[in-house]
């Protein structure tokens, strides 16, 4: 089977609504667009890796915020209480375990089950 | 730490020469540019995604072969026989497990060692 990833973009259209687009062993190929406010998040047992395709953001950790631009690639290690903060749409590309919730430890309106972001 | 996709890949000269660009939980995220044939190889017990970033390659299986263009994602599953045919130069990302082996159970005169990986 063969995605192409820029047509996979182009059938999303919900924000903050995470698509599996592959899987590789343990691991979860996901993308997502992205705009506006998170709330803070943690994976305690897994990293997330992120890479910007489209856009930029700002990762802010507790006491620290990294600025990521278009072709960046960032791991949130396991442990780090993180949120994305997209001003403008930002398109994401996440690496996860297969096992990894997208909004950590808590539960918001955006919060996927796996089924759904299967579909 | 963040890291350009396109930067690491212009630090990259030598062909079928892997580079790991990143790592989260037990997998690494690789680069490497590519051309030419290559042996066929299989990884017994493990998947792994290709995505092409520029160029294009054919992949081939034993009974049956698969065209990737740029902005591909392909799956190659564990135990299926492969080889990558770039004719032209092509830039691939991949997405394997730490403990996958970039020419399977094969050795041949591109063979390289995880810590060369890492540099």
């Amino acid at each position: 089977m063969v995605k192409n990833l820029m047509k996979e973009f182009e059938s999303i259209i919900d924000l903050w609504s995470p698509k599996i687009i592959s899987e590789v062993n343990d691991v979860y190929v996901k993308i997502a667009k992205i705009q506006g406010d998170f709330d803070m998040h943690t994976h305690l047992e897994e990293d997330e890796l992120f890479y910007i395709v489209k856009g930029n953001l700002i990762m802010q950790y507790d006491s620290y915020s990294v600025k990521l631009n278009e072709g960046d690639i960032h791991v949130v290690k396991k442990g780090e209480s993180h949120k994305p903060i997209p001003k403008e749409e930002c398109w994401v590309l996440l690496i996860e375990n297969k096992s990894t919730k997208h909004t950590g430890e808590i539960t918001n309106q955006y919060t996927k089950a796996i089924e759904d972001q299967l579909r």
